[in-house]
């Protein structure tokens, strides 16, 4: 985690990936690993975290007949952001604890940026308003075939806003992710379509670097 | 208005001023005068206007127990913004109509530049993302003492999270609308502390010169 202010050892892990990846089974995954690790953590979600941050993911997730402008999507986004990292993200690694998050500014790039295909520059600048300069120490992207990723999420039930988009956002939403994993550091691409046991393996592997790292 | 499209001659009217100016009151004036004059035209207000803008609005209005970090409150009005720019606003005046909104970016400079003391550079570089250039034709500021507009305000029953700041908010408030109005073109500063004939003459003036322009 990098920013102006001096933090002790708290991690910042974000879980990213397009819809049926399997980021809760994994989450539950990484959250046992820590547990039983003794490690202080707290789990949280994006958009979302706070009562006034969920109530924005509500807005944005609604279907609804009102066409939604991009640029007040991507705004919701970050007002929500900006929300969750003051009032309990910032705080946590304050007080040393790791903090596990479904979803971050990635998928911010990956949606808005790639998917809806708005201007990657305009997303960094509410990044930095936002954030400052602070960026996960480890982002987990998981990784499938955009065919198998629908095939699950679908079988859900009830579609939100974003999941009603058709197979070519999704496409370009998972080559957006993609792209900036090949492109920045701290990144850890998982390859979600491979037996739980193996995606696991590879969790765990990424969770001991983490730690040994603060050692 | 300024845009880089080519427009009809609707003209953007807002009417801004702090608590308890008589938006209410001097809008319903305006209405029955551009009705008289047989003039096209809507009336909006901010923030709000849409149905997911005014969901924001509620979002925003309503007092929290968690409290609420500026620049999430600053990229919700945004937020608005763009949607009821995008779906309502723009939309009216290419087909020709007068826009009338309660209240437009100027409120969002002098509540939270001013009131909170946020970056007005931060606010400007929004605002261009949002607006791209466009601006209202006239802005008409109702403004009057801080003591007298909220004992008007504060009379109304229960009140909302802005209504809920100390005197010295809105002292900030006031001081940052006249600073604009004094700095830009285009604004129309009423003394809503006359008696409201005289307010409603000033009123005529602006709106005769405003479509005298138009001929």
């Amino acid at each position: 985690m990098k920013n102006s202010e001096k933090l002790p050892k708290g991690r910042f892990i974000t879980v990213e990936g397009s819809e049926g990846v399997g980021k809760t089974t994994n989450i539950e995954f990484i959250k046992h690993w820590l547990a039983e690790n003794r490690i202080e953590f707290i789990v949280t979600r994006e958009p979302g975290g706070t009562p006034l941050a969920e109530q924005l993911r509500e807005l944005l997730l609604q279907p609804r007949e009102e066409s939604v402008d991009e640029t007040a999507e991507l705004l919701m986004v970050f007002a929500a952001r900006a929300q969750h990292l003051n009032q309990v993200i910032l705080p946590a690694l304050r007080q040393g604890k790791w903090v596990l998050c479904d979803r971050f500014t990635d998928a911010t790039y990956a949606y808005q940026g790639a998917g809806r295909s708005m201007n990657q520059d305009t997303i960094a600048q509410l990044e930095n308003l936002v954030q400052n300069g602070l960026r996960p120490d480890a982002v987990i992207l998981l990784d499938v075939s955009v065919e198998i990723g629908l095939q699950r999420a679908r079988g859900r039930g009830e579609l939100d806003r974003f999941e009603r988009e058709d197979v070519a956002f999704f496409e370009r939403v998972r080559a957006g992710y993609l792209a900036r994993a090949a492109n920045h550091s701290g990144y850890h691409v998982v390859d979600a379509g491979q037996p739980l046991d193996r995606v696991q393996q590879q969790l765990n592997l990424v969770l001991a670097t983490l730690k040994a790292d603060l050692t």
